[in-house]
């Protein structure tokens, strides 16, 4: 019952507790609200609902070396076949600063995409747009990091481009063929402009999702910071040679296409803060999102077949001076529309609709 | 890959730890058993078996704010439609104090169901009767608590009724909608009298299940508390339009009908603990619980259908002075009685079984 | 929402915490590689993988008593039949050490077989010999373990013999019964001889899996040890009344046998380590696995239906003085030789395959 290491290696050496405990944090990352929800006007519903709840453990354990854990309580546990860990684990990685400009790391990494919405803890997004919402954010890989003396930060990451295999993900395709080595090649600029008054999180990816099929990834985030103000705006834009966000898919199933192929998706994010006074935040975010199909055989269709606004004005109070928690209240409203074609042809419908909740955001610092 | 939080907001603020540390405890709650089980008296088998294992995080993350998180290893956790959060996932919430009097919290939370039956920590109780068992105890909500200057606590709750649909417990009832907003909202009184030798847990408890259409549950738990030697009594009532519970529903399964209207429950249950020499307390569980079925289009049909007995007595060891671990040994008998109509009309059978267990309990203080 | 302790029981007392820290360990056992796999000498593809991931957390909760859990993250975490604990969940018990001589614990344990292979930390082992991948190692029991002055081990563990009932493992099977208690007893010798240079992990086993169904399982792992060079070599050999690794089973499918009788699974794996600098180890593993029949209604067909080869030559690296990394780089081989009578009269055929990884190992202390 005691599963020793191999006794040839080093003996574990327990570092003074004392001090790895000022390094380690163990934290639950929650946001939970009470939502009343309306469709085309019409209330539907109310309910308490966990929106987030990831447990994370996170810290040094040796000079110059990191860890990143992170877990959901509120995805099925599944393991994926790719890389063998469980769905519900975001992160679960090492890190390694050789000294303060370069850093290694290597496990189930957070994407370094670009764009401030996907930057932000998850507890602080009410709602995704819908190229974050759809993308696989939590890949397995390994990534290298150069900060220069004037704090520009350049990334650099290949990753798995999916958790599932192909034929999980999408079947068969007709002319495609798997890809032997499925990966993501992330590029990434965190700038400092200004005396830190514009920052920059811009990045460049390509995925390469089958045999000689591609996917093309740009995410530029860039953030004004005043005194009381903030105003962040990220422009995203994918090109998909065979649709990984299946949003496109989905609208054309009539059409009896499994996958659909040169898909593409652009999307607009901003979000702008005022502190109306120490304890209070009033924001709003708006976004809009376009789905574009490129391979419709009849050429005389726009390939424009959805459009996806998200508009979100909210307030953030902050009671404790010296605990990062946060009450809300915020309206979230998605108005989805399609084009002529999509609701004429293929059956789609607009919605309308939206949901008021009042919580709390808190990563709650348990250790 | 860092996710950090957004910019305006107060940076974590890493209080000293080894303060916290004081005040934040891990606790792996185990019950475990070598079980041996007969069934009409017959012996049918043995096995080791963990009857609880629940992993719980809780403390002090600031002055006058509390957290508590547990989840369990022996449930498949599926999370749920209506509160996001896993099956699995007993509690996971936030509680304010503002002063010594009042407390605020909300999350995913233990119904404050009255019944020292249902407050006792899990792993102390054996075997839970009918009513508690088929409940569902851990719903998301809020609650607000009073404590009087003579220790007497008042609670108010507001919950959702359950974790699941109305579509996905029922899937569709003749006559009944489902509710908008299908709460419960519970009142609870926890007493001290006569210098604490008699405490109360009383409550009652409105759940509205779908529209028009309501359960309500009476608990009602007393405790006498003498020197060696303690009495729990609790009784419990539970009124339920829409059968909550199934069990009417699925002894008249055989009628056609899905889901059982007007059914009642009634729930008596006691414990009485002797302690007879500071490390050895001698015990004896009694409860039997009676459901009714109110709505039968029959009106010769008496209305009860079924009397579940339990009876376990039992031992209970402590080996440690300075550590809350027992070894217990235990008989669990169970003894359920089908009325004749149940037997005659709708194909049920009596049965009659008991299994002795012999195992270790711990609330596991991890850190 | 309090759900307390009963009364009468000594309350839960918080050790001073300071010094518990000291004696409690978080551990993230990981072993992260990019693996390039290949089949017949093709190249097949590539990937990031998370090739283990257990999170474990231990200590000592009381003088002389002792915890151990550990959960694993890559594995569906479905509760088990019999002992009610989540599959993933590899252990989960108390020990306690009444004196320096006796260990007695109980929970869910590591069954105590012999052999270094089994022995060693998951993490460690790169790829498990077919007896040992194909075995239930993680079962609910107790154990008793007794040290004698001069440093030998001896250990005798009671376990259910399984995790899964009869029916969920082999459905039916013509001629046999369940059992109605289905234990395995294990007695296991740790021996130290030669002043450490020579120990061993030796072990025998029985199971009933069914009424008069038995499985007897050897296990003999020595080990010799000089100043930078490691020799393991396990013998292992497990006759089953009733095929409990299934791979005889599998293998005979197409005769229309649901479980195979009067299995024999005989094993050969041995492990060379020479450490060429302190910070470089080299090593080389070889195994062999025979997968035999000898129930087969044709008396003239050899018992063997399998030759299952392994060999991974491999570098491991310790970048740190003071911690327990490793980076590695191996080759995983596997070669498969089914018989004549296999192939010609089953259907089975030959497989060759390996795979190349690079990789980090770690048992990442995390508290």
């Amino acid at each position: 019952q005691r599963q020793r290491d191999t006794m040839l290696t080093q003996p574990l050496i327990p570092i003074t507790k004392q001090q790895l405990l000022s390094n380690v944090d163990i934290i639950a990352n929650m946001r939970y609200a009470f939502r009343s929800e309306f469709n085309e006007g019409a209330y539907t519903g109310s309910r308490f609902n966990m929106e987030q709840f990831r447990l994370e453990f996170r810290g040094k354990v040796l000079d110059k070396l990191y860890f990143r854990f992170r877990d959901r309580y509120t995805r099925d546990p599944t393991t994926q076949t790719v890389d063998n860990l469980s769905r519900s684990t975001d992160l679960a990685y090492l890190r390694f600063d050789p000294d303060e400009h370069w850093k290694i790391y290597a496990g189930k990494l957070c994407a370094d995409w670009g764009g401030f919405e996907f930057d932000a803890n998850p507890i602080e997004i009410y709602e995704y747009s819908d190229i974050v919402e759809y993308a696989d954010n939590f890949l397995s890989g390994a990534g290298v990091g150069y900060v220069t003396n004037n704090k520009q930060e350049f990334t650099f990451q290949l990753l798995n481009s999916r958790t599932a295999t192909f034929g999980e993900l999408y079947d068969s395709v007709p002319g495609l063929r798997p890809s032997k080595f499925p990966f993501a090649a992330v590029g990434n600029w965190r700038g400092e402009l200004f005396d830190g008054k514009v920052s920059t999180i811009w990045s460049y990816s390509i995925f390469k999702e089958a045999h000689n099929t591609y996917m093309n990834y740009i995410a530029l985030g860039t953030q004004l910071k005043l005194k009381n103000f903030q105003l962040q705006y990220d422009f995203k834009w994918s090109d998909e040679q065979l649709d990984r966000k299946t949003i496109v898919s989905d609208i054309i199933k009539p059409l009896g296409i499994q996958a659909a192929t040169d898909a593409k998706y652009i999307s607009h994010w901003m979000r702008a803060d005022v502190r109306v006074a120490p304890i209070v935040n009033l924001f709003f975010v708006g976004m809009v999102d376009f789905a574009n199909w490129d391979d419709n055989p009849d050429p005389s269709v726009d390939s424009r077949l959805r459009t996806a606004w998200g508009y979100m004005p909210g307030v953030e109070v902050f009671p404790f001076k010296k605990y990062n928690l946060k009450i809300y209240g915020i309206m979230v409203g998605r108005k989805y529309v399609y084009s002529d074609y999509a609701k004429n042809t293929l059956g789609a419908s607009n919605t309308d609709n939206y949901r008021i909740s009042v919580g709390i955001i808190s990563p709650i610092l348990v250790l």
